[in-house]
């Protein structure tokens, strides 16, 4: 019986590892640093982890750097069944929420159950954006676009025309909050962006 | 002055950062589980981090599940400028091991001096493949690409033609070492695969 209770155990969570693969098929409007095609989300998710690790010093607050990394790792697996909704996009924010959390439930339900449980609560609180390992973590999610629309000459600012005042409305004061030095620190580039394109 | 040198820190951890985009574009041996392209490393990389996270109670020893994933997010940054050696192909070893050296230092190099080289020594314990998080680190990456084959019914398995025993000989006893109990899991599904294709 114990036997049987094991491998249902690997079995679910074999399945879940399975079933994210489909995470690197989900489309993102940011392009990579060279160009060349659109981010997909699997890969995102490592690059942000990466950017959690290489900017942790600059958190606002203390935070506890292997939370937040996890809580990156998984933090966009509901888009596997919700897709990616880009920051400049127009969308219902009720029927976005709604469709999320039937994702949550779905993905996150295919682990064992206190596993599912705890990974869906570190989802939960990066989306309430409120502790202090979300609101860091939230800027490092935010801030990655902007790098990589600064190294692409403005990526997916072009495309969705956004002025430095959406970029602020939308995406600065959330960067500036998490990690308010490193916000600091890009404004000279963002200024250089933004004033050598007319009509922003 | 200090803003100066406050400025240089960010710029040289805001350019790896950027670099380290490029390992979204070195194609891997391995499918996607749906089978609709091969993999990229940048991806592969967040999967494998998911899987020690999830799998991380099957270690063989006491681990620190903290450290086994930033390992894991770094241990293929190499082949921004090494390229991907298949685990079923033919190489070079010392070539390929100092074209890595090389590229470590080119790397690790972009960032400020005391995080590249803590970052480094990460990598070069995953290299080393001894300590207790460098072994299930190690027999996590190996396993994905098992898992991946067994869902797309042979994959690269097929590709390269392998053996049962390749299997056993080159992955087998580096995923037994660190997780023991997910290989004996793995067992059924694995002769299931292997019994079922002739001259193997
Ligand atoms: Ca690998």
């Amino acid at each position: 019986w114990q036997e049987t209770t094991g491998s249902e155990h690997f079995q679910k969570q074999i399945g879940f590892l399975a079933e994210v693969d489909r995470l690197k098929t989900v489309e993102r409007a940011t392009l990579l640093c060279d160009g060349s095609r659109r981010e997909l989300t699997g890969e995102h998710s490592w690059h942000i982890a990466m950017y959690a690790l290489v900017l942790a010093e600059h958190a606002a607050t203390p935070i506890d750097i292997d939370r937040v990394i996890q809580m990156l790792l998984i933090h966009d697996l509901v888009e596997i069944d919700a897709g990616d909704k880009p920051i400049h996009g127009d969308h219902d924010i009720a029927e976005m929420e709604a469709i999320e959390q039937a994702a949550a439930d779905r993905i996150f339900g295919l682990l064992p159950c206190q596993q599912g449980a705890d990974l869906r609560a570190l989802w939960e609180e990066f989306e309430a954006a409120e502790s202090n390992d979300a609101v860091f973590a939230k800027s490092v999610d935010r801030v990655q676009p902007v790098i990589a629309n600064l190294e692409t000459g403005g990526g997916s600012w072009i495309e969705y025309n956004v002025s430095r005042k959406q970029l602020e409305d939308r995406v600065g004061w959330k960067v500036e909050k998490g990690a308010p030095n490193l916000w600091a620190h890009l404004q000279s580039k963002i200024a250089k962006f933004f004033d050598g394109t007319s009509a922003r």
